[in-house]
Parts: C-alpha cells; sequence; structure tokens
C-alpha cells in the first residue's frame, strides 16, 4: 500500500505543444520528458507525482476541486490562464493546500501583460525560468513545505 | 401539464464547493441547502427553477443559449467569470431575457479586481453579500419582471 | 410599548423627487409609496421603518451618529452621495451597526463614474436594480442580521 | 401681474466672498455687484431673475428642486461643487429645465483638478472667464433657449 | 480712415461645412451667417472684424502670426485642432494679444477626447454651446479686454 | 485525392447564435449560411474549408494546436475571447501558421473593452466590419499568404 | 455619360513613399502599383475610382468635404493621421457618406500609439495587413455598402 | 479686555463621534477632552482657542469665512472632507490666514484614497498621527506663525 | 551613568545643506541649529538625542539596523529618500521601534512626485512644515509613545 | 562643382516669430541668425547647410521626403509638431538618413506634455536647451555620423 | 588549486538582519545559516560560493563589475534594490554573466510595489517564496546554466 | 596661480565599465578616453575639467555639495540614476549652479522608464546620443552660460 504523499502537478493551456514547436527557441524538450523527471523526483524524494496537462480552463478547476483530500500539494503552470483566470485563483485559494507556482521562461522577462500572475497570491513561492528543472524544485520545496520544517 | 415559467439558476465556477470550504468564514450553508431553498421558494411564488453549476465557461454560455424559448428569466451567480468572461456576457446580452446578478459576498468589499462586473450591464439588477437568501430575493423580482410590473 | 428593533431607513439627495420627474423612465413610484411599502413590509415582520430623506450631507452623517443606541440596523440609498462622501462612509463605519446598500437603477450599467461606491466597504450587502422593492429585500436581510442568523 | 418668465440664478460655495478678498487679483467685483447688474440685464431683456448664493450643498440641491414649476431656466456657477458633486449634476438633470453653466475665471487654465465638471453634461452651455459678465451672456443665451430660437 | 480696432476671428477645420451638414441636428445656421452676424456685432460695437475659416493647420498659425501689429485680439473656434494641436496654442502664446476661445457645441458634453483643449490655457475666456451666438458675446467681452476694464 | 490546401475557419463563443437574435440589428444571416459562403468561395479559388465552432476555450485551442501538420492557415473569429484570452494567443503563436483575424462588425467603433484584441499580434491581418463577407476577403488573402506572395 | 458611382481613394501622409523605401521590409509595391490594381478592380466591377494621396491634413478635409455630392463613398488610408487627427475624423463624420478604413500593415501588432484610431468610428469597416490588395476588398465591400445590400 | 490673538480650532465630519465609538481603537479621548487640552496650551501660550465641529460643509465653510477679521489662523481637521472638498480648499485658500491641517491618525499608513489631502496646498504644515496632542503642537506652531518667527 | 532613553535623529541626503543654500527662501537655520535645539530639548524631557545626518542610503539603513537595542525611538527626515527608497521602509519595519517622520516644508504643497511617501506606512505620525520646530514636536510625542500612553 | 554633403536643417511651427517675440524671455536671436551662424559653422566644417522653415507639417513632411537622394543628413526642431505627429516621425523613418532633433529650450523641464517626444525613436541624438548654439552642436554630430566614425 | 567556477551570490539592504527580527515571522533562519547551506551545497556541486551582503547600492554594483572574469554566474537578492534600481540593472545587463534572482518571500504575494522588479529583464530565472532554500535551487540552476546545457 | 574657471564633470553608475564591455555595442571608447578629450578641449577654451566618476550616489551627491564655491558649473551624466534619484535632482537644485544633463546614448530611443529623467528641471540642458563628443558640447555650452553670453 502506498503511503506516499501525493502532489498534483498540474499544467495549463498550450503546455501539451511544447517541445514540438520552435525546439530551436524553447528547446526540445516536451511535457512528457518533464512528466518522467517529475516522476522519477518524486520516487526519489518520497512523493507520489500525478502530473497532468489540460487546455480546458474549466477541467484544470475541478481537478484543483478533486486535490482536497486525495492531494497533499499542488505544483501548477497555469500557463496562459496565469494572466487572466480569477477563476483558478479562486479554485487554488478554497483547495487550502500548499501551493507552488512554476514557469518554463521568465515570463518577468516577457510582454508587459505577462508580468502580471493573479495566481502567485495563493501560491507559496514561485519558480520561473528554469524550463523543466523548475518543477524539481518545486517538489523538492513541496516536500519540506509538506513536511512543515518551512512554514 | 406545467404552465408555471421556468427561471434558469445558473451557478459559475468554485460554487460547487460552497460549504465544504472553511464554514468558519463562508458559513456551512452549501450550493445544495440554496438550491433547495430556491426551488421551494420557485414553488410558492410559481416559479419552475432550473438550477445548476459548471466551471466551464463554455458550457455556462451554452446553458444560456438554452434558455431562449426554454426560460422566462435568468439569475445568474458567475462567480470569478464575474470579472473576467465577455463571452458571458455575449451570450447574456443575446439571450433577451431578463437577468438578474447575485454574489454570496459583498464583492464591492473585497480586492479591487473583484469591483468590476462584465456582467452587470446586462443585468436588471444585482444583489450581494446576503449569502443564498440573496438567490430568493432574485426570483422575487424575477416574477414582477416577468409580470411586467416594473418594467 | 414598542419593543420592535428600529431599522433607520435613509435616502440620500434628490430622492424626494422620485416618481415627480420623468415618469415614463422612472417609474410613477415616489418615494411617499416607497415609504408606505417599507413601512408596511417593516410591520409584517416586526421592525419599526424610521424613513427619512435628506439632500443634506450633514443631515445624513447626523442621522447615522443617532443610529448608534436607537436602531438596530441602516437600510442606506445615499443617491449621488454614494460616489463621492468618505464622510457617510466614515459615519457608517463608526456607527457599528449592519448596514445595507441600495439603488433603484442598476448603478453598475450607468455612466463609469457611477460604478464606484465609497459606502460598499461599510455595507453587508448591496441591492441595487428593482426600484422600492429593493428596500423590501433589505429590510428582510436586515432581520436575518439581527438574529444573527447570518453573520 | 408679472408674466415675464423667471430666471434661477445660482452661486455656490464662496462666491460669496467676492470682491472682499485679493482685489488686486480677481478685481473689486462683489457678488451684489453682479447681481445688480444681473437684474438690470434681466429687467431689459424681459426677464426676473432670482438671484441666490449658497455654501450649502444641500440648500443648492433643494433650490434647483423648486425650480420646476417656478422658474423657466437655471444658471449656475456652482463653485467648487463643480468639480466634486454628482448631486448636483442629478438635480440638474430631473429638473429639466435648460441650464447653462457658468465660471467667473478660466477654470481651463487652472489647476488640473478644476479642468474636470460634473456640471457640464448637464449644461447647453458653458461661459468661462469673463468674471460677471459672463452672466449677462448666459441670461441672454437663455432668453432664446426659451424661446425655442435656438434648441 | 478707420481707426476702429480689428479682431480676427478665426475658424478651422470643418467649420466651412456648417449648416450644410445634418442641419436638423447642427441647425441650418451657416458659417457666412455668423459671419455676417459678427461683422454686424461688430460694426454696433465699434471693432472691424476680420473673420476668416481655414482646414489648414499651418494657414491657421500664419494668421495668428500676422495678428501681431495688425490685430487687436483674436476670437479663435480652432475645431477639433482644438484637442490636438500644440502649435496652435504654441502661435497663440507668442501672438501677446488677448484670445476667446469659442465653441459651437458644448465640447464638454460630448465624447471624452473633446473635453481636454489645449488651446484654453492661453485663452483669457471659454464660450461654448451657443452656436453662432457665441461669437456675439466674445466680440462684446474682447471690447471690454482691449479696454482694460476687465484684467 | 484532394491536394488542396486546408484553411481552417474557427468561430469562437455565441457566434452559434448569429442570425438568430436580433436580426433587425445583426440581419439575418446566420453562421450556417456564412459557412455555406466561405465552402464555395474555397471550392473557387482551390481551397478547403473547415469550418466549425465552440463556446469553448479550450477546445477552441485544441483545434489550434491541430491546425499544424493538418492546415495551411487558420481565419479566426474568436469572438469575446479575442478581448480576454492570452491562452488563444499564444495557440495560435505556437502553431506557426499564418493567422487572419476577423470580426463581424466593426470592434473599434464599439465599447472601449472591445477594442483591444489580446490576438492581433499573432495575426498577419485583420479584417472586420462587413459581416460574413470579411471571411471571403480572409480566404482570399490566405490564398496569397500561402503561396508566399505577399510575405 | 459615366453613371458608374465614384469611390474617392484617399491617401494621407507618407505613403506617396511606397515601393521607395525598404523594399526588403514593404515590399516593391509601389503607390501608383496600387492605384493601378484599384482602377481595374473598380471598373472590373463597376465604380469609378478616384484615387489620391496627400501629405497635408488640410487637403485630406477638403477632399473629403468636396466627396459630398460628387462621391457614393470614401476608402482611406489616413496614415500616420489615423493616430492623431480628430479633424479627419470629423471630416469623415459630417460627410454622410460609407467610409472604410484601410491599412497596409497590421497596426494593431506594431508601437502601442498605433493601436488607436480616430477615424474607425467614423468607418463602417477596418481591413488592414495585406497591403495594396486591402484596397480591392475595400472596394468590393463598398460596392455592397452603396448597393444597400448590407447595412 | 482680551487682546490675546484669537485661533480657530475647525473639526469637521464625524469627529463629535471620538471616543464613543471603539474606544480600544481610537482611544477614550473625545473631541471634548482635546478642546479642553487646547483651550488650557492656548491659555498657557496666549492664545484664545475657538474650538468646534460640524458635520456640515457649508457650516464648515463659513466658519473659514468669518474667520476673516476675527481670528488671526485656523487649525483644521476637515476629517473626511480632507480628501472631497475642493470646496473647503477654496475657503481655505481665500481666508488668506496661516492654516495648519492636523488628522489624529496617520492617514498616509491608511487606505489609498486618504492619502491624499485637497487641502494640504493651502495649509503651512502638516501634523497627523499624534491623535489630540497633534493639536497641541499646531497651536505652538502658530504662535510662531503669527509672531512672523517662521515665514 | 546615564538612564535616559536614547532618540535617534537621523538625516537623509542634502540636509547637511540646510541653511547654506537660498536662505531667502529656506530660512537661515542651520541643521546644526536644529541639532542644538533638539539636543536641547531632549534634555529638557529626560531624552538622550543622538543625531546624525548622511547623504548615503547605505549608512542611513546601518544606523536604523544599529538602533536596536540601542535607542527607543527613531525620529527621521529622509529627504529625497522619502520618495523613493523602499530599503529605508524596510529598515524601519525591520528595526520595531516607534518611528516619526518629519520634513522641514510641507511636502503635500510642492511637486506631485514629493506627495508620496514610502516611509510614512512605518511611521507612527508625519510632521511636517515647521522648519526644525518640527523635531521638537516629534521628540515630545516619542516620549509619550515611549511610555506607552498612547499606543 | 560643389561635392560637400548637404545637411537639412528643418524647423517647424512658429520658429519663425524667434526672437521677435518676448525678447526678455527668448533673447534677441532670431531665426535668420541662427541660419546664419549654421551656415557659417558649415562652410567651417565642409557641409552645405539648407536651412529651412515652415508652418505647414505636410510642408515640413515633404521636405524630409525631398532629402533621400539629396542630402546626406537632417537636423529638425519640429517645434510643437514634435509631441503631436506621427506622420513626421514616419517621414524620418522612411527616409533613412541620420536625424538629430535639436530645441531651443530644455522641454524636459516645461509642461508635461512637452516631455514626450514622438520623434525622438527615429533620432541618432538629442540636443535641448542652447538656443541657436544647439544647432552647432548638431552639425558638428553630424560630420562626424556622416564620416561613420561614430556608428 | 581551485579550478571549480566561482558564483558571486549577492545580498542587498537589510538581509544582514535575518533572523534577527521578527522570528515568529520570518523564521530563525539567519543569513549566516543561509551562506553556510550556500557553501556546502556549492561544494557537492563543484562551485565555490563567494557569498556576500551590503546594505549599499553603490558596493552592490562594484561587486557585479568585479564578477567579469571572476566570476561565471550571479546569484543575487538584492533586497528592496529590486523595486527602485535601475543602477543594478545597468549593471547586471552590462556583467554578461548569467544571473538569477531569488527572493526568500512570494514578493508577488505582498504589497503592489513589491510586484516589480527591475531586475528580473536581466534574470534567466527568478526564485522566490523558498526562503534560504532557494539559493540552493539557484545554485543547482547555475551548474546547468554553466554547463550550457540549458540555454 | 590657475584662474580658470572649473567645471566639475561627473559620472554615475556603471561608467567606469564603458569601452570593456560589449564594444561593438557601445563602441571602443573608455571613460578614460572620455576624460582625456574632456580635459583637451576644457584646455583650449580655457576651463579646468574635473573629472570624476562614482557608482555611489551619496558620493556623487557630495560633490555635487562640494562643487558650491570651488566650481563655475557641473556637467553631469548621472547613469541610472538619472531615472530614480530625487536625491541628485535636490542636491542640483541647491548648488546653484549652472547644470548640462549629458547622456551618451539616446536615452528617448530606449525602454520607457529611460525617458523619465529627474534631473532634467535643474539643468540647463539635455545633450544625448553623441556618446563621449556630447561632454565636448557640453563644456562648449557651459562656457557661454558661464560668461552669462546665454542666460
Amino acid at each position: 500500500m502506498d503511503s506516499r504523499p501525493t502532489i498534483l502537478v498540474l499544467n495549463g493551456p498550450n503546455l501539451n505543444m511544447l517541445g514540438v514547436r520552435q525546439p530551436e527557441i524553447y528547446g526540445r524538450e516536451t511535457l512528457g520528458d518533464i512528466e518522467a523527471m517529475a516522476r522519477e523526483r518524486g520516487a526519489d524524494i518520497g512523493l507520489t507525482v500525478d502530473f497532468r496537462q489540460t487546455n480546458d480552463e474549466g477541467e484544470l478547476i475541478e481537478w484543483i476541486h478533486e486535490a482536497r483530500g486525495t492531494a497533499e500539494g499542488i505544483v501548477i503552470n497555469a500557463g496562459a490562464l496565469t494572466h487572466t483566470s480569477v477563476a483558478v485563483l479562486d479554485a487554488l485559494l478554497l483547495c487550502e493546500l500548499p501551493v507552488i507556482e512554476v514557469h518554463l521562461s521568465n515570463i518577468y522577462a516577457r510582454e508587459s501583460f505577462r508580468h502580471h500572475s493573479y495566481i502567485s497570491p495563493a501560491a507559496r513561492g514561485v519558480i520561473c525560468g528554469f524550463g523543466g528543472r523548475g518543477y524539481l524544485y518545486a517538489l523538492d520545496a513541496m516536500t519540506r513545505l509538506i513536511a512543515g520544517s518551512e512554514d
């Protein structure tokens, strides 16, 4: 029986296309590669990683709802919904779990409409600019949040 | 045969979680409780109440479309979509039915990004801050709008 | 001896002209009609309704001051002072009574300078767009606030 | 019996101090001087001029209310209320009389917070920068508005 | 020999079309009618009225330059250049003559981009909303400015 | 075998209601009519037109993803998502196909919140205000973009 | 005798330099080439095309004035005046003809000060980003506007 | 005979409620206590303190008018009118007396709409955050302003 | 042995030049004069006054750090750093001592960029416009804050 | 035969009035004086100076167009068009010559609407505040730009 | 001889106080603790960690200058200078090294003036909200940037 | 004995790195080269050039203070402090010497946060975009300011 805590790793719109498009710019890393890395890291540090992607805001919200009672924390890269969705913010606020926000690129060095995140006020921390590796840092930090060593 | 007018009562993202989360803050009233109250009140004042919730903007829009020809009015608590969705506004504008906007809490006393509603210009009236009871006031007001006594 | 709780129903500038001007637009309901409805509803639900109107900000503030110790709640339609008076906000904040804000029309569907209310942060709830009937909903909600059933 | 139309000439806060303060800047013309000029001009062109001043927004609003049925037009120099009072705007809108806005100085060449007038949308025309003489132009223009020659 | 002071009355873009377009909205008064009225009034009060119109910003600026030494004052309706031309402002500032700004309609009750006038800071006074009659008030006021009775 | 290039013509929320609502305002043209016209024009100029509508942002994004490898260009009328969806913008940016933005009405002459399009930076061109005919111009322009004659 | 309707095609500042400058960026198409295409298309669809260019705002305004009574519609690429000229807007508003706005490039994907068009509120439609071909779409749309088939 | 200079100490809306409301927050000091302290301090430093409170903007303005000729300086805590009244600013500007602005709490550490004071440009100095004691500092500073030792 | 509480009186950039420059404007009072006054007042009311000035933000921050454990309160005139330094705000927030903000002139009556103080949220009170005397009021108020009589 | 490079020195609206108006403020230097200085300096450093002034935006644009092929660089003082003309910016961008922007006064120390220059993005450098001498610095810098020693 | 790459870890104003102040809020971790952790992690992953703190913007800039030629990367927590210093941004831009920005708390969930970082455009990535552990993630990410595996 | 006037040439943060970084972009000119040029030019035109650079705002301010009595003018390139330091502005205002602002690049053609200079209001003139040569123009202009020929 698996008694390891489950971490929901959620990915928003367009992230399924990662690595497919413009590899000379975004690198060749696909979301599948990131999922594999995240699962492996999870296994190493005693976490069950439940990794998902959706292009649908409604589905993303419902996954966050489900997290209550089934997961111990949420790592989220909401993609472009980061900048426009109050509904995702509200879902994160009500799930009452520790949340860590991840972005592949440094959104604060891009177009000005990408500098604002509706989601950040619901997050314990934000990591951006490190590609798929950012998810690993988030998982590491999540273990500590769950363990209560940093709160 | 039921000849009573049907009122569509629509609820947007995250409202399904009502009463589950932080009852010390939001109270213990669930959306099911509100639905029951609304149906009962509808029965009392001669309305059929069709009460629904979705976390999906697309589904919400389609329910509004369906209202044309099947319902006589719409009571809507669009949740966080209130503040971000021009598409819901457009759906309400084109359905050509009386619309009443409801919010459980007083959105005008919360964060500034919750003060603006895209939906209000399509509504006859707005009720906020009275929890589930606000839906009852909305149903009452709707009877009068339908009866044409206040227009 | 009257032991029923007193609710102060306050009306701000220009509301005395209601029903007199442009009845084809605003309807024929006068402030006197609304007062009569409100008193009757108060009688029905066990409230003494003290209904007043003034065009003077100073008088409005003093009525709010008097409410401390003499009334159990305030229903207020501050008219245009809604949008400009920090002094009325401060009076409402210091009276330490439940406050409900009412507007006859849907101010959020009118000129943009009418979308902001200084008063809303002091109110438990806001009702707008239902003409005189909004006062009745406010009285109903007030009974519950006083009874402590929704706080 | 006087069958000449009555024009209400209303003056807002601080205008009673005209000519008393800083005559080297504002000139030696007092509000009494302007009233005399206005009455004389009224007599010449067949108008009864009812000239008033108040420092109280509430009183100003009530004078505008009274104008319905007793006056044919309003000339108003609302002083600083021009820039802050939505309530005076509302009173002017509901009185359903022709309104002309006057200012002694050119408000558009002063501090930026004096460039905006809440009242202008209710006025047929605006005259500013000509001291007391502006009132005479307003009376002249009012005769024509009443006569319907320019509407 | 004509020793009467000359007043330059300048009209900017599109004013030549006055009375031609939409007479049901703007009235049937043409710029020629206004010119005739202005000349007649000028004759009555001892002014030579030099009345001109141009659709060209450059020409308008040069007419203002010429005014130095040949005219005693400028009455200007700069049309849409009012809202966009710093160059006309600069020309008015350097001509060192009294300037009065006129508009046919009440620009402060129209679209918000028409509320700002670059020219007003160079003007002694502003008259708007009285059609062609505004020019007559401006000429009257100009006589007094020239006579130094109001400065 | 069909070797003609496929153009995806995508329609966002509420466009399925076209022609149904307020025909006196929007005309009687339905989305079906536009689809027929577009298919016919496509046939004439050698394009396969794949015409779709959805009220769901997630579905719209997935259709854009699918376009990679199956279509040669995208004509998009994103409806109200035009003004709110960064996710649709990102989908268009990553599909690396020529994109043309179409609107039935002239959005730049409507409410100010409709003047901004998140999508335009991803488009080669924008056509608005010509009803269904705008789609035909877009198809014509698309042929040329594909042929590389204008790039 | 030519009974075909005349369409005035107006081009604003700097468009005479088209094709001369930076052909690697803007293409080699000159304004003369566009004029030839437009005339030919006009001949095909039964329009007389009167094609003009000026660098002078005043001249542009006067051409619009002349259109009243001599032309049936205006296609306008006002160049940079699009973003700065209220006077051109006013001229278009008063000419009471159908107007279509054209831009060679997609102005909504350029510097932010090019996103706003003063002219759009006077236009039935806007076409941008298709180079000279945009003029042809505009002529086609104009025929329909004149025929009254789309209004 | 009293030849000591008179200082008008003016208090605006809601300050009469001081000490009554929420003593755990605002302290138990009443306006009466402050008045007593101020009179005593006045006596010590040779000033007659004329201490007043009103909830009425009109009355406040008239008290400022009266100050001309009867008082040597004004200490003012305009309460919420600080943030909204241009009319009080104008009254202070025209009274031509030294003015000191006082606030009980540090308004610059409260809600952002309390950071702006219309009155400050008319004041020699501002003191806030020291409760009733701030009035004593103001009186002390006023003696020096009157004595001309700091101007 | 000195057991009197120490108050750190800190002065930011350019204040060392006080009295040297433009004495006709700023008066002849030097920072040395203010220091002498402050020390004398401190002696009178039982405070040790540690009075310093620096033009260096880093040094100012370190002095604030040192205050922890060595001083009982901070009176600060941060000069122009008031308007630009979040680092000084942070230092004041972390020192956990009562802070009073002083300015020689009334900054709220100067250029608009001087109206905002980053430091005010960390201060109990603000005194401005009274020259060196403001420091004395601040010391007096500080004694009371330390004594706990006003907290 | 003159083989020296030609520099176009262009002056915009109102600069022809230089030295005529308010010599006590702007100095007695006329545009003719500046032209003479510029020509002389040009002769010294091997440049042909073609010095022009116009009050007409259209003429200014055409002079810039002509510069292609006839001049090696442009020195421009666009006067008030600096702040309002996108058309002049576009003309400068397309002429593909080195451009230096000159202003007689320090525009960054004047009214805020003079702080923004549409033209600066097209310029290699900006010189302001040195009167006619600024033109000489511009000519000197231009020689170096042409020689390619600083690019 | 040490051939391991050196990473400069820079800390800005107030960070020296970490752990000293309000341990119940910020935790008991001191900057010394973080330095020790960072050195240890550096040793593990083959980096020499040069860890520094300063309260002085000038010193911070000079340390960044020195990094050229002596370090392979910079990890920077600029403290409050993050929000105010363009000079630190410029230093980072010119040092031409990979930069990672770290913050102890989630600045995007704090006061709005802490949401903007001048430094982010110079950084490859940003990590905030994880206390001292964020530095370790930054060092790990830096190894990869140096190794060129993620660029 | 040297009786030539001394001009302080001050350089702010990061300018010491000039020529070191990215020579392909900024050129190979170092600050030492500019100093040499400036000294040589100074010698030619009879000025003693005191040329300094600092990365420290506090030191820059103190150098400006020292200038009083020891220098006749200040040429300043404040680097990034231009955009953020009110303290440097204040120092320049109080030194009561002629000031000329220099920038190596055209700051008005760079990022928008570099368009605003706090320092410009204290400067007689601004020169930007000409690299080190701009300092020479500034020295030349300074001679004239000192000689009083242009003031």
